[in-house]
């Protein structure tokens, strides 16, 4: 849809309101008469169909309900979407140009953060709503100065100067960021040494590097980054007390962030990104994705909870682009194969970085038992192990140590009949779901940058900085 | 959701209307009051999201607009759902389930027609509007009696007693039967030799073999069976004019249908498959799979367009299951190799049936130029011929001669950019759009066997044959 038939649309739409007028029930009055005064925007990043399916059926099978986000079409609550994602430069979205489109309401190439291919750079979503007087928020479960959070806060050349992202949050952000990403704000490994925790403090931001800080800050503006780089992946993060104790769910940055800002008279927008869904996909790593959707899930039922008692609230839930289209796999024993994934205790990422090629095949037998809850074949562990040794080694988006996902991923298809497409993104329209004042407002097929104008519209706030 | 608590929810729904009663536009009132007289069921065989997505992008590229499918939601002319396949027996379906779950009402296992585990019968959903007094037809791209066709028609212990459908198809079947499947009828070719077409044509069916006879037929019933097995590939008929002269598209045959039942009182129900969009996933063949999908996508306009000017027609259109969940893969040219797929000439099954052994290299080059518009790696076609002399055989359904399909699909891989997660069904909960009266009875997310019911409904017919 392009700009001018999105507001002929609308004005058609709101024609056929007026003609409504008096006659819809009075419910229905109330949600069409309401601005949104908050805006709750959560982004599994990198969601493909399948995830979305696999997640509510593994949920369906542990706990015997749903996913939050499907519960939601089953109650009929929602308006959904179906959303073309394409970028400036390429039909295939990154996370980077998705965001953009989004946050800047232009279409810009992969790889930047509201930055045309002229250098032209489009004002971010959530500055608008903080000039318009609201508090802003982001949360993630990668860290805070990637693409997805900055696309909504930020202008940058380049999504991988994080660091540089970093220091414009300090002079422009949000009022709440959660997440991954000490890195970034840490003087020891900032190539600039600049101290940024006390930098964000002197901005009367609380700071919080672990669990327990994050749980003393009940007021004001606040950063709380719990790990180096991205957060651990869900399933990690359940299974190890240790992690539990440092890093909070992406459920409860989501519920702190809600109620640092909920009591602003203005009313406030918070992106949720859960970030390491996309990390999972390109790790074709299917128990990680699982869990990490099923946290995303958790995080929308955080959402749902305030925005059903607080009327005023409109509710997004989508993702940015197709990641390696997974799917549960056609054959003999798929419902037994599947209900594997319910005992598995750790990530590929957890066992492939404990293996080192000294190992045996019988060490590595065991550590995927333990972590999946089955043994593999010897030879399979044999042919695992040989990736530590072999010249040939597998590259990938966040496989920085080169270590052989695809392989072990291709033996555990034959235990949990979970396939992949690939290890990067697809060009798949994408499903979104709206709840609250404004959904009326989205078409069933929309482009990724009308929804920078339907959230300025849906919360009456003008387009400007 | 159980039949109890979807009965409680149109009851609610039901209600809802009461409520609004006077207040609603007379457009909205008209369709309220109207019973679906006549319905189109419209399959898309084996479409994941990615088919969906790519089959809309090629179009635009073509042709500079949107596939019919999104150009519902586009203008927002639909309501979606989004419906779990689940079988009896897997999570996964096939054809022969799925269909019984909506033909039928309930879940059997994977295999076989309506017949469930104890070796009970369902009456399908055709059965029953016949007996009602509607006119009945089947239209599809493989053979007639296939799994997708029979679920609606009959019943039998297994979805590969292709020849006793035709004989059940003869006892109680549909008015309309056009696709292919010509072995099921012929004398030569049936076991029992019986000669099923002079037994239709004696029960006052007209009876075509080609174009020109189907063309000749304008009144009475129909058996019309234009090829042996499936039909040819869309991508093949087209550019094949000796094929083109001897079968109707899908879309033909659609418009055929709905012409030969359109003036009948008590109204018609008709069931479209693309059934070779399944097939060529099952392949791995892109191109293939995109022509297929928009010759599906032209038999949804054919629909359409009797439906916009007949508001007492309900139009389904949706999917049974995933399949292969293909996606265009991210990547520096993406772009420019999926523009590729607009000058493909020949399926990869033209070119695999088409090359043997004793072949050269150049000549597998030439003919894969031919077909795609672009000459492959000389290592790449060494490697392909390999596969006609290796013992090594691909197996796969649909593939009775063991072709290189895969090998063949990740070569062209790094020249159109798509990739698949497998050759194989996928749990992916489906896409469905409902057009006319009754689509209001459908809930954003619905189970299989929920649409039987709800199509009774939708056309006031009493759930007993």
């Amino acid at each position: 849809m392009n700009r001018r038939k999105f507001f002929r649309n609308t004005a058609i739409a709101g024609a056929g309101l007026g003609v409504l007028g008096a006659c819809t029930n009075p419910q229905q009055q109330a949600q069409e008469k309401k601005k949104a005064k908050n805006i709750i925007f959560l982004v599994s990043d990198g969601m493909s169909n399948g995830t979305l399916t696999m997640a509510d059926t593994l949920k369906h099978k542990k706990e015997g309900k749903g996913s939050n986000w499907l519960n939601l079409y089953r109650e009929n609550l929602v308006t959904r979407s179906l959303m073309d994602m394409a970028s400036a430069s390429s039909l295939v979205t990154d996370s980077a140009a998705a965001s953009s489109s989004w946050g800047g309401g232009h279409r810009i190439p992969n790889g930047a953060i509201n930055v045309g291919r002229g250098g032209e750079e489009h004002q971010p979503l959530w500055r608008k709503f903080k000039n318009a007087g609201k508090k802003t928020g982001i949360v993630t479960s990668v860290p805070v100065t990637h693409a997805t959070p900055a696309g909504f806060c930020t202008t940058s050349k380049s999504r991988n100067d994080q660091a540089g992202i970093a220091l414009k949050y300090l002079s422009h952000g949000p009022n709440v960021i959660l997440g991954g990403g000490q890195k970034y704000f840490d003087a020891n490994s900032r190539e600039d040494r600049r101290n940024l925790y006390s930098e964000f403090q002197s901005k009367s931001y609380g700071v919080a590097k672990n669990k327990s800080q994050f749980n003393q800050i009940n007021q004001g503006n606040l950063l709380g980054v719990f790990d180096q780089e991205g957060l651990p992946y869900s399933l990690d993060l359940m299974h190890n007390k240790d992690l539990t104790a440092k890093v909070p769910t992406l459920a409860e940055m989501t519920q702190k962030a809600i109620d640092l800002m909920k009591n602003h008279q203005e009313g406030f927008v918070l992106q949720v990104e859960g970030g390491k869904v996309d990390w999972a996909a390109h790790a074709n790593d299917a128990a990680a994705l699982l869990y990490d959707q099923l946290a995303f899930d958790e995080a929308i039922e955080v959402a749902m909870n305030f925005a059903q008692s607080n009327e005023d609230t409109l509710v997004i839930v989508t993702t940015d682009h197709g990641n390696a289209n997974p799917g549960m796999l056609y054959g003999k024993n798929v419902n037994e194969n599947f209900d594997r994934l319910q005992h598995f205790k750790a990530t590929n990422d957890w066992v492939l970085q404990g293996i080192s090629e000294n190992d045996s095949v019988e060490t590595i037998r065991e550590r995927i038992e333990f972590a999946n809850g089955f043994g593999i074949q010897k030879e399979e562990a044999k042919d695992l192990l040989s990736y530590y040794t072999n010249l040939e080694k597998e590259e990938g988006l966040y496989n920085y140590r080169n270590l052989p996902f695809k392989r072990l991923s291709q033996i555990q298809q034959n235990y949990h009949s979970v396939g992949w497409a690939s290890g990067n993104h697809t060009s798949d329209f994408v499903e979104l779901a709206a709840f609250g004042p404004g959904k009326e407002r989205i078409n069933a097929f929309i482009k990724n940058t009308d929804l920078h104008y339907i959230l300025l519209e849906a919360a009456e706030v003008e387009n400007k900085i």
